[in-house]
């Protein structure tokens, strides 16, 4: 299959195509920007949702019901769940992925397991560009599940339309999410198992420390049981209020040109690794050399590759 | 207090100015690159062990040992521990920090808890500098800990000179570990916990993995038990056998050259995501205007930047 064989079944959507295309992010290939490119014109209509927080919170299970509730309301749906944890907890994890199965016979979901070994920009990178490819194929919803347990994992969760953090009662208090820098990128806080004992306690502290925040966006906080369904509805209720508040005041918009802009950065900063490594792979040798024997430092040795790259 | 006399200090081995310098370097100030361009120099006499493994394998335990062990032989040691989980999980991992003060009335050991909020680098960047104060402070052995949940983490981890990774017994086979990657990063595997059942069957099966690899260098095995010391002689002469055979045939300056390589693309990717800020800052709002619009993909108005701060 051709490139462009390959695009256009992925735009009308066939299961194979798509999941080729996420691949070859995930690989980062050179082929990448090429088929980027393609597919870009045919994005932009989708809404994102990124759901994070502690392993064991019920990310997983609360992703699935949101995507039954979505479904349920006519939205083809797709779902990348970014391990971040995979070289240490690999196996655990796939458990929770194997349970999304109540959806694998639905052409309407498509859930897949994100991981980068080649991508250079990392999973920074990679993950916007296998939204896209959902997107590109009619997914008009796609949900971002990250195992929230480092900034760079946050930094994920925050590059979606409606961000959503996930707590659990006694999960060691709202103070903790507030230092976390939680409260800065949750649009929605969840409180799930909900059944659980020191939720109310747990609603209260997070209302509290979102009134002393003074933000912009109250962010909702919902109680849910995930593995019961409850509060679901309400969730998506939600989801809802906090897109129609940023569409209807150009927030949404300023927060994708946000993203947009960090991207661009980003891929500037991954051409031009990818440069040094070809253009000036031999330059990067000796000042290394230099830089072993401490006749230069390595901040020195930065500009000095700079400054040749844009000489020549 | 000037950079000159920080700088002086440091070099004294003052505790106060290690402090302020680790700090500047998390904080990733514009005056960083000064400030390491003049400790570069005093540095390069050191010893680097990274330890990783996943959350509560007993890493700070044996980190602490580890710096008895080497008190005890006279070296000072500089302990840098890297949570990257700390946005979800700080305060259960902060416990561990606080069971190291044990060695807090030691003038010849340096701990520190490290994080960054500002520098650019991440911790990929700011971890080698912090290392750096601590050589150039005059800590001979620098032993760095991190929390291995994450493929970042584990380069971090990889870092160093000798690299240990840390599993128990039952931890879910070798052969996770072989899946992990880590028998590529791994130097040294301790079995910690070795108290515990299953530690036979683990010691056997990674030796079966490490068998079957094929690698140059076989790491050794080494069970302990952290809690009450065990072991830990065993695993020093093991440091001890790693860097004779790194040091004895050249592996050790290739490994550090190709680790300032590393450092030095890093420093040049972050370098030019600077510049894109300073000097370019219209043009990236202009290029990101037209992306949202989708007249542009991400990939080409990166390539238009790129020209523009080459040719300006």
């Amino acid at each position: 299959l051709d490139h462009d064989a390959l695009i256009e079944a992925a735009l009308q959507g066939e299961r194979g195509a798509v999941a080729r295309l996420i691949s070859m992010v995930e690989n980062g290939g050179s082929e990448l920007p090429v088929v980027m490119e393609a597919l870009y014109a045919h994005t932009g209509a989708g809404y994102s949702i990124g759901i994070t927080g502690a392993p064991g919170a019920g990310k997983s299970t609360l992703t699935e019901r949101l995507v039954a509730e979505a479904r349920g309301r006519g939205h083809q749906v797709g779902v990348l769940a970014i391990d971040p944890t995979s070289p240490f907890s690999g196996g655990a994890l796939l458990g929770d992925r194997v349970r999304m199965q109540s959806h694998a016979t639905d052409a309407g979901v498509f859930i897949r397991s994100m991981a980068t070994r080649g991508h250079l920009g990392g999973l920074s990178l990679a993950t916007p560009e296998a939204a896209r490819v959902l997107e590109a194929a009619g997914k008009d919803i796609v949900i971002i599940e990250t195992v929230g347990v480092g900034q760079a994992e946050v930094e994920i969760a925050d590059a979606c339309d409606t961000t959503i953090v996930v707590l659990n009662p006694g999960w060691g208090d709202a103070v903790q999410a507030a230092k976390a820098g939680l409260m800065e990128i949750a649009d929605i806080f969840v409180v799930n198992k909900a059944d659980r004992q020191g939720t109310r306690d747990a609603v209260r502290e997070l209302r509290q420390m979102l009134e002393m925040a003074e933000l912009p966006w109250k962010p909702e906080i919902v109680p849910t049981i995930a593995t019961d369904g409850s509060g679901i509805d309400e969730l998506w209720t939600a989801i809802g209020a906090h897109r129609e508040y940023q569409e209807g005041n150009g927030l949404l918009a300023k927060r994708r040109r946000r993203r947009i802009e960090r991207e661009i950065r980003d891929i500037v900063a991954e051409r031009m690794r990818q440069r040094v490594e070809s253009h000036a792979g031999g330059l990067l040798e000796q000042l290394s050399e230099e830089v072993a024997a401490r006749r230069l430092d390595p901040y020195r040795a930065a500009d000095r590759l700079i400054e040749a790259l844009e000489a020549g």
